[in-house]
């Protein structure tokens, strides 16, 4: 009874300690970004000893000042944006951070990626989130790469029930930009969610994505950094994907392995990297696109040189050719200049100017746009 | 002719000013944390404007000031320490940040778990290295929980060939600590190369390995905070493991179905839960081990009542009790007094005390050691 007591008495202290110590106000876990009813969205940084604290995001160009009160807390507020989801980032005193009270975060194989993600919920659900329907596998795997004599890794999306039916798919080799990575188009692009999406809609024939490492080395290598555009980053990254990557998949995954169903498209340097290699290889592939794609702005007769002298083949065997930028993208001219060039050189193709900037908002509307023009529903 | 000429002369121009514009020192990148060859690491971030810097890891306890030079680049250098993975963070007057110039970054579902993550690497391949063996595959998956009215994402290993065969796998259920996510153990554990590893050495039957979200809330949810104690978590969770995420497992993938091809472990806050769900269900699982496990402090023998009561069903039905924590673990007073508490109680465990605090140095260890123990090579 006496222990009983004790016991009671030790809870009643805990519970009164509880009520009774507020602790003090730098401890209390600060809300940021906090995305208010009417979707402004409030940033906010504890940084008692910061003498300037700004907010830059993919949601405005600039960045915008923080006000800071008496305990140091520093706030602001942007918007109402628009249903999207954001990089942002924090300057305080000339420092980059990202924001320390958010656990999303963007990461890449470049320190230059990191970022926070703030999400803006729409009214209902958006083409890429997650809604009540039958999703497919992200699956990540590593494989043999003779080409680069090392372990790659790459993210592969089957479709629903691939392992419940015995058909075969085609295949979308589907290219990250720079400085990120092979988790990049699941991750940011939610291109897994897009496309059960469009399955689930019926806008699209069940395929399987293959998501590669868009870097000849590896991972967090430094010895790699600024070599994006080097011949042998260029011809690396070419040689793994058909000599390693391709086999690979076609081994590993019941897939078709002709070129009618392999489609090759890419953002950034990877969209660069899925123009070049797809009118490249005709021979290998029958659908190519490329999303602000880092293309040359200067010598693009020289590099794509196949496709000027003999436009008819392109045209004769290519199913899709789809070119898209937006506006705001400091890759905007050279897409536009890319597109001028094949339309001198007589190659069809559909080139699309669109709103937004070098930003994954961009990015994850072209693929819900492009997925159901890949494969037709045969 | 006068075209070539200003091409050339353009092209000139850059080159020369490549050669000639050295960046100011703010601009150039900062190498951090570099190892060095004798293991020691080198920390270093640009803060001109900060008055106070320092840097806290895994790999020491407290934390160590960086000094400043001319430019504002702050540096220290630790170690040499043991061949590992780290993670640390920088307390920049007061704010604590991830270093900036690191693109390997531990998320979470709570922004206390963001971390840079430094790799020291030994002389030959570690047990959590990726080495040229054959790998399985990392599945991230999507189910629909009934039990939680939710969509709820868990990441599932198979093992190498586990396409090209027909046979029947066991499981291990294999659950992460708090603040983490369902991502922690193959990204922060590397659970996937362990086992490939494992395998590879002939020291592992294959089996497949289910890694879930370890709340019952939504990963973000703020409304989740502090609730991973509650009853609404504890059993949320639960009913969703055994409702959901098991009928869903052995409906998607070739696995036994029996207790005796079932095992169930986790570390930290997901040690408890395997515990607990473990010893409560031995009608589900034959193998149960906590790492570091959050297991009650005082009222051991209420949370446990049906272990003291029938001591002999668990010795009978268990083929592996085992409980780990590192000396050096704020836990281990409670994980020691669980293992006097199944002593006193006449149940058969292991209880490993080794070197170590509530990290992941210590958890890969205990995964490379007790996986094997797991199942039989029958």
């Amino acid at each position: 009874m006496r222990r009983l007591a004790m016991v009671v008495l030790a809870a009643g202290m805990v519970v009164l300690g509880i009520l009774a110590q507020r602790p003090p106000a730098v401890a209390e876990p600060v809300a940021s970004p906090q995305v208010l009813p009417d979707r402004r969205v409030t940033f906010r940084l504890l940084a008692p000893k910061a003498s300037e604290v700004a907010v830059s995001g993919e949601f405005m160009s600039g960045s915008k000042p923080l006000q800071k009160d008496e305990k140091g807390l520093w706030s602001v507020t942007a918007g109402p944006l628009p249903p999207d989801i954001y990089a942002y980032q924090y300057m305080v005193d000339g420092l980059k951070i990202i924001d320390p009270n958010n656990p999303v975060v963007k990461t890449g194989s470049r320190p230059s990626t990191t970022a926070s993600l703030l999400e803006v919920p729409g009214d209902g659900a958006a083409f890429y989130d997650t809604r009540p329907v039958a999703h497919g596998t992200v699956q990540v795997r590593w494989y043999a790469s003779k080409a680069l004599d090392s372990q790659r890794r790459v993210h592969i999306y089957t479709p629903p029930n691939y392992d419940k039916e015995t058909s075969r798919y085609p295949v979308l080799y589907l290219f990250h930009g720079a400085n990120a990575d092979d988790t990049a188009w699941t991750s940011l692009g939610r291109a897994n969610r897009i496309v059960d999406n469009l399955l689930a809609d019926g806008k699209l024939r069940p395929l399987v994505v293959v998501m590669p490492f868009g870097y000849a080395y590896a991972p967090n290598d430094s010895g790699g950094v600024g070599l994006p555009n080097s011949d042998r980053q260029a011809s690396g990254f070419s040689r793994d994907l058909i000599e390693d990557l391709i086999p690979f998949v076609q081994a590993s995954y019941r897939v078709y392995t002709d070129r009618d169903h392999r489609a090759i498209v890419g953002l950034s340097m990877g969209g660069g990297q899925a123009l070049r290699i797809g009118l490249g290889h005709l021979d290998l592939f029958s659908r190519v696109a490329g999303f602000s794609a880092a293309v040359p702005r200067s010598n693009v007769a020289e590099a794509f040189k196949e496709v000027a002298e003999n436009p008819k083949k392109v045209n004769d065997q290519l199913k899709l050719l789809w070119v898209g930028c937006g506006t705001a993208d400091s890759l905007f001219a050279a897409d536009q200049a890319f597109s001028e060039f094949l339309k001198t050189s007589g190659v069809k193709h559909t080139f699309r100017a669109t709103e937004g900037a070098h930003t994954w908002q961009v990015w994850r509307r072209y693929l819900y746009e492009v997925a159901p023009q890949l494969f037709s529903q045969s």
